[in-house]
């Protein structure tokens, strides 16, 4: 195919300083979990959106110095030389495939504790870290300020040498020195550095100047701003000193890379925002230099695209999770393959990675992260000749990712459901508030799956193990799903709760399913959520919205703490308050009445009461293995039946995140045909290659990847 | 000196199996936040134990599968050969000081989320990973309990090829699945793997027999085991089922390892328990096995030790913290030195390190962690030929450990503190509530410079810039401390907050020093405390005790939440409540008057009032520095006055742990005379060491040292 000329804007070139980018699809800095600890995984990460087209791949932020040490977090190094052959692997990949490698340099100030280095933090004022930690930054004196400059100047250099062609300085997100300089709130200092706007901001107008003297004639300079910060006027806003950074420093670098700080506000979820939602904020840039600016706000659609370029609100794309949920994206649109774009989701488990020092993961793309470990490739999947056809059992993620996948790689495959539309638990949680963009989950799948010749997906199928042993399939996969238990079993009460019975109860799922009609009593829902991610928070307001009094539990001290790491937890909590949720932290429960809960004080055993009329207990969630167990009964009839295979993947397996159960479907399209596994590792190891590597200083060798 | 004779007992040999330990100093397995990550530095700290004089030193836990997987903990692993070299560098350096090296095996079970390796955990019965990921482990099939049992046994066989004498089994912490088989709140199975108290054995007896089959005839096998959970009927007790597997498998382990679960009851700190706290509860164990008993109760008392072993309580003295704060205590007893042991202060510091995912650091031994990378030893240290003399003014944690090691090296000092006793902060902080223990930081450096002739100590010495200039001493060394602010500037709010002084003020300091006679006023007393580690807390306590009515307001979820890392948040938050302190989390300050405080919701920024007629806000400190801005102020006159260097230590120059001053201190004198760094790393470093490394499999080369 070709591409629909009216996305032609987007294939234009565009100059950056010295050079020129191939398209305006821009990926920026983002974290990855993988970092100097996982060189490998890193470069071919980076290297497959090169692939996908790409005209600008970013690694993450590299610390300039061992005094910015972000221990235990993944992210790039450039403490001294011994840092560049990894950093030279992401480069070699990146230009391998044509596009332009672009480095964030960053000393982290107060944002870090140093808990490997010991060193002590730097800051333009005494200070906290920002992290927990009992640690405090120290106040620059003039020494560290002169200190600080030649770091910057050697890791720009030093990035040079390793390959990057564009080299960015980084105001952003609360987490930079140089934003720590500029901003009121951090900078208390009386000298030249600090006091007015034009001294606060001098520290990073000298870097600036010394970057571009130093690599400005071969590397371009872009600059990463925060042009608002959420605050108010307590803070840095695009009306104010966002737009007085832009209009002092206009024409210094190459490149305007704008965004919202802190990360949270930057990187925010489908739950929280639509596409385009950083727009009214990074709409003015352009006005104010002629240098090329990037946004981003999780673009997905082309004619959208095209729109923020048109109206000069942008002249790159710029896109973390999008690239990370379809790192061919760009090449999608070029080849006029709109429909197969695969289109991020926003769910920021991609986030979660990072936050939790791990490789990430995705829920609608189960390669990321495996590109190097497993080799697996975002688009390309192939299987062993002539492979058997395969009978997958159930079209939630996991069914229709195992399908999907099997069927691209040549396979014959039947998708039956035993339901009247595809998606299982994707479809009903979409239909939750704020969760509508995980339909794409199943839209995308689903529409691959129907062009493909060699699949078959039949809707209202269930099917016994009478049928699926008559069935003639070789391989059989299920994919039947899980439900919420309601025995009050999960992290906190690893035994079932008698006294539940005493009232009534009301699973997750039938409110999931029934919205506010699954509660038909008028008194207080109680949800104790003991899951602590999102679900008994959208529960709640699903029950709000149904004009219930809701009275929230948990055993933890916040609201959904695990969304902590996809940046949503304030958000979260902010809201329930606002809706009126009765918020009760920290708490088991200890007793039941038919109108009363007793509560234990998780701390102290200390019992409490409240009126509870509904129980709505989302605590952990129970496999549908009915169809599994009833086949291993008759696993003495499997040979005859000509099944060699029978296969659990998703939560029929182990109930975990719609990631899980997608990356469990493509699995076992990935080893479809293949032996089991007989305890190896089942991927190529990074963690040990220390005592077992090979290479020399300076000098990569091919076997690193 | 030679040792005294009551000490004998101590040095016996004792048989494990088919091997002898030399004596009966025992380091158990703890964890060290290095492991497979930071494999050089685990390998010198170990070696490190063995020359002190520890007849057993044990590596930490290795996750034995990928099925196991902490990410992103730095544990020992065991996943493959790929393993091995890291391993055996640690066998070696146990070995060469004549030790015996230990290794602690252990499927995670539910206890993991297996971020890296992305597979399902296992468990008993369908359960919730106790991570707070939302991931669920799946109920283990017969086939997955073959696998397991061959997972342990190449566990066992690849840890003899890397060399280790000793090999555990572990069932503790909550944290193996072979205490998950055990436990009735884990095990819900109703096959011959659950139910019965025979049945919850099985796996671990199959398991162990395994073991034994397979490196029996050379190695000894350990089991570690919890023998009591502190949770009453609804656990493991040492009455009950704790004491019926020792029954059980009596004389099947060549040793009993015995202790408390969870972590935080196992490694109590010395603010909630006193030395020997596990007597009660293991005290049994040696009446129904004739096999060695271990147990640890962080014994630093030569005479404790001692009567546990003629009690008959223990065979072995088992140690983790004691064995960090001094590596060399079973040395020091030999050699007669007693006074010489530094004693562990039970502050947990280290275990932030691997709670952390960081390496860890000891507040008594500021050379913990430092062996490989810096080449630090914590009984040698050595500057270049003839030193010059220096002057350290302030006696806290900073400048005793500096004076103390400078003069171990050979150089003159002069210590001179302004007060009328040693110690600063921690003689201070040491009359608090539960802090007593910490003076022992103070005690071993004071008793330790006392007996040098090359150290001059003075008490109740101010010294002013004139006389610093006309000392006559070339080096300068500053430790002059830091106290709190009352501007309510920390973490939270970044700016001051002027309201503060619409009412009473009392700074921590005055609470410190002065206990409630510091308070005046009889009415509520707020605390506020954003800095999140113990002081808040402990100041809570002192505030009770003196009768007060007191507020604890934090902006955090939780009560001292950074204590987490030390295992104690639980702890302290049930003592604040027990107390009678009134909680109130997620707050900031957002007003006051004479007799109120408003509130402001940190996720709603919704108002509320309280009542105060005193508030102590305990948020962040400012450095002790005016000794420091007067000789900057004079810097042209330093060469007059000979004066090479001035240097900032501990607390004033940025605040922190005592932890954190003792190194600064340390460091110091490390590096005594040597030119101050450039900005280069100041460590070796072994996060890039795979791209630098030079070794080939299964062959360790010398210059991984």
């Amino acid at each position: 195919m070709k591409r629909d000329p009216r996305f032609d804007i987007l294939f234009e070139p565009v100059r950056i300083g010295p050079l020129t980018a191939r398209n305006r699809f821009y990926q920026v800095p983002h974290c990855s979990g993988m970092g100097y600890r996982y060189p490998n995984a890193e470069a071919h990460l980076r290297g497959i959106k090169a692939e996908g087209g790409w005209a600008v791949v970013s690694t993450q932020e590299a610390e300039i110095h061992p005094t910015s040490d972000l221990t235990p977090a993944n992210e790039a190094r450039l403490w001294d030389d011994g840092d560049l052959p990894t950093l030279a692997a992401v480069t070699e990949r990146i230009h391998a495939h044509g596009s332009l490698a672009a480095i964030q340099l960053v000393h982290n100030g107060l944002h870090v504790a140093n808990r490997f280095s010991r060193m002590i933090p730097l800051a333009p004022s005494n200070s906290v870290s920002d992290s927990l930690d009992p640690v405090q930054a120290r106040a620059m004196d003039k020494a560290d300020i002169i200190d600080m400059r030649r770091w910057y100047r050697e890791a720009a250099i030093r990035a040079r040498r390793a390959g990057f062609d564009i080299i960015y300085l980084y105001s952003g997100h609360d987490m930079s020195v140089l934003q720590h300089f500029l901003s009121k709130r951090h900078n208390h200092r009386s000298d030249e550095y600090g006091g007015s706007f034009e001294n606060r901001l001098r520290l990073f107008r000298e870097i600036l100047g010394d970057t571009k003297e130093a690599v400005g004639d071969t590397c371009a300079i872009a600059v990463r701003l925060a042009v608002d910060e959420l605050l108010g006027p307590a803070g840095i806003t695009s009306e104010g000193e966002g737009r007085d950074v832009i209009s002092a420093l206009a024409e210094e670098p190459d490149l305007w890379d704008v965004n919202l700080s802190n990360w949270s506000n930057d990187s925010q979820t489908a739950r929280f925002s639509e596409e385009g939602y950083q727009e009214p904020y990074i709409g003015f840039v352009k006005s104010v230099t002629t240098k090329p600016v990037i946004g981003v706000g999780r673009y997905t659609s082309p004619d959208s695209m095209v729109r923020v370029i048109r109206q000069g609100i942008m002249d790159f794309i710029g896109a973390a999770r999008p690239s990370i949920a379809d790192p061919f994206l760009p090449r999608k649109i070029e080849e006029g393959r709109i429909d197969d774009i695969r289109e991020c989701i926003g769910c920021n488990i991609c986030a979660s990675g990072d936050n939790t020092n791990t490789p990430m993961r995705c829920t609608q793309n189960p390669t990321i992260g495996e590109e190097w470990r497993k080799g697996w490739h975002p688009e390309r999947l192939s299987v062993k000749d002539r492979p058997e056809p395969a009978l997958i059992i159930g079209g939630g993620p996991a069914g229709l990712e195992a399908a999907r996948a099997l069927s691209q790689a040549g396979v014959d495959i039947v998708l039956a459901d035993s339901g009247d539309e595809w998606g299982g638990r994707i479809t009903r949680e979409s239909r939750l508030p704020g969760l509508a963009t995980w339909a794409r989950v199943r839209d995308w799948r689903v529409g691959q799956l129907q062009v493909r010749p060699n699949a078959q997906i039949y809707l209202q199928s269930p099917l016994t193990v009478d049928d699926v042993l008559q069935y003639g399939v070789p391989h059989i996969a299920l994919a039947t799903g899980s439900r919420w238990r309601c025995d009050g079993v999960g992290r906190t009460h690893r035994l079932p709760l008698a006294f539940l019975s005493e009232g009534k109860i009301v699973s997750p799922d039938a409110v999931i399913d029934e919205g506010g009609q699954a509660v038909t009593d008028d008194g207080p829902v109680v949800i104790y959520d003991d899951d602590s991610f999102y679900l008994g928070s959208v529960l709640a307001e699903v029950l709000v919205e149904a004009g219930r009094h809701v009275i929230f539990l948990t055993p933890e001290p916040q609201v959904s703490p695990w969304s902590n790491y996809t940046l949503e937890q304030s958000r979260i909590q902010k809201r329930l308050i606002d809706l009126g949720v009765q918020i009760i932290p920290s708490v088991g429960l200890a007793g039941r009445t038919r109108d009363s809960l007793t509560l234990s004080c998780v701390y102290s055993g200390k019992l409490s009461s409240i009126d509870c009329a509904t129980l709505v207990p989302v605590t952990a969630r129970l496999p549908n293995e009915d169809l599994w167990l009833a086949m291993k009964a008759r696993e003495c009839e499997w040979a005859d039946a000509g099944i060699k295979s029978v296969t659990r993947l998703g939560d029929c397996l182990a109930p975990g995140l719609i990631a899980s159960a997608v990356y469990s479907g493509h699995q076992y399209a990935q080893g479809y045909g293949t032996a089991p596994e007989d305890g190896r590792v089942p991927f190529k190891r990074e963690d040990i290659a220390m005592l077992y590597g090979n290479a020399t200083p300076g000098k990569l060798t091919a076997d690193l990847y």
